[in-house]
């Protein structure tokens, strides 16, 4: 049986591209570059609650790091360093290889240099920590949020959740079910749209855990609060897959690991958003209006009458 | 049942000291000053692995971040800040308040800011990711070892691991119960001393899974031998604690969790480190020496007899 040594150093090396020091010391060195702050966040993914225990190692290992990139994307930050820590049940050489392959896929993708990690026995846990880089001062908060500000999502969100369900047999996906797990396994951080988003949004997030429920860390955090107008939602590609419209509709608004980006912008921003959607391929759906109610989010219906959601997220202790 | 986010506003936040934006937003934003580098590590605690299920949770708070802070100290660098992804089987709030007061209380120790997190359902694993600054160019990795240094050891390594037999009842300690049990489970990171070794050590790494096996990484790393010289090894407060002294030789050549810095030196320093000792109130022992026998590594015995030793760390998975 290899060692802990040995495995990691066979398929965890990679020849850095911006890190003064990576694997094999008791620590990495890097350096942001001059007028950058370091924007780190860290996200674990945990066997039964994040992925299913006989999820696929390669698209395990793709997610693990895409779903921290999310986090830098959703600050408008360019990633460029990770470190992974494991806990491992066995050390099982294929599937690890496995694992690195897709893990090394998306950092290769987003230009992500691996910097160090820690791995160990225990029940099956990846936690990346993740490290980007934005010009001092320009990172999107959850806090800038302002009432007249538009309120826009980035692609087709509710894909991964449908994907989920369809797994479950809570539905049973026909055409789009290749669309829908790819969404679910191989998640796509929107980085090239958080960058692009510096200077045009007030306010930014990542849906992980729900669009409303993530919403409502906007409103909390900026003091503010928003109509969703749910004749603008992107709910008609979702419906044409012939799931039940109600499944559709919770999968949309409350739906968890999406990883699309939520973000409010002043009016005065539409043309040059609609042109960025294009230029990325990516459509930018604008769906409601920030207010000056606190904390107070309504759904529009089509008919034109509002109703009060309670916001709620994915709760893990829940 | 308090929900996951009001359980890290309540136990997770302090007013951070040097972190331009910390926990609640998707990401945590910081900078390191002009001309440092900045030094990441990562180490993860698993339960079953690197502690017992029923470990007081204060202490493992404290640990978690202790051992993290132990890789910053033994690359010469200042800790600085520190992200903490958890996963918890169950919300038990006085569980994770004693957790949260045992972390902090290292966190104030050593001037860490709690930068961000993440917290989850799974199997108890702790995985903080600690970052530190040091001068650009002054880190002092494992590959700086040259023949003809000293080899040094700080403190009295072995006590960890005599607590943790101790534990197991494989031996059983009278007076030298408290400070075994003490270095095991609220561990000493070396910060001042790794400060201190700056342009003074040449090569150095934290005694985490052995001395012997660790001495081992210089060696590989540096490309070169080493004698240990038993007679000049701290056994006498060990011996003293009425242990087998086969238990306790092993305790302090191939026991882990130490945490002790193993560290080599031009001759020319020895004054210098002696002082420095006596200054920390550490005790520095030079026990050996750097040998140009790439990788081959030497116990002399008090009659004067080399015997070769087969450099064996922990290994999670053998």
């Amino acid at each position: 049986m290899a060692s802990e040594f040995d495995l990691i150093r066979r398929h965890f090396t990679r020849a850095p591209h911006h890190t003064d020091l990576a694997v094999g010391d008791d620590a990495a060195l890097l350096a942001p570059r001059p007028g950058m702050q370091l924007v780190v966040s860290t996200d674990m993914l945990v066997a039964g609650t994040h992925f299913l225990a006989d999820a696929e190692p390669e698209s395990l290992g793709w997610k693990a790091l895409a779903v921290n990139l999310s986090d830098l994307a959703a600050m408008g930050a360019e990633p460029r360093w990770a470190v992974l820590a494991l806990a491992l049940p066995s050390a099982d050489e294929a599937w690890i290889a496995d694992l690195a392959r897709g893990f090394f896929a998306c950092a290769a993708a987003f230009k992500v240099d691996l910097a160090g990690g820690d791995t160990t026995r225990g029940a099956l846990n990846l936690c990346p920590t993740v490290f980007g880089e934005v010009p001092t001062g320009q990172a999107l908060l959850r806090s800038g949020a302002r009432p007249g500000d538009d309120l826009w999502i980035s692609g087709q969100p509710g894909r991964a959740a449908l994907g989920l369900a369809h797994l479950r047999r809570e539905t049973s996906l026909a055409a789009a079910r290749e669309d829908c797990l790819l969404a679910l396994h191989r998640p796509q951080p929107r980085v090239e749209l958080g960058l692009a988003l510096r200077g045009l949004a007030s306010a930014m997030l990542d849906v992980s855990d729900g669009l409303l429920g993530d919403l409502g860390h906007i409103l909390a955090c900026s003091g503010v609060g928003a109509v969703v107008d749910e004749a603008a939602l992107p709910l008609a590609p979702l419906l044409a897959t012939g799931a039940d419209p109600a499944l559709v509709r919770r999968c949309l608004l409350a739906g968890g690991d999406d990883y699309e980006l939520l973000f409010t912008a002043p009016p005065a921003g539409r043309d040059q958003l609609e042109a960025l959607g294009r230029s990325l391929c990516l459509p930018l759906h604008r769906i409601g209006q920030i207010t000056d109610q606190a904390t107070t989010l309504l759904l529009r219906d089509t008919h034109g009458r509002y109703s009060p959601v309670a916001a709620v997220g994915y709760d893990h202790f829940r």
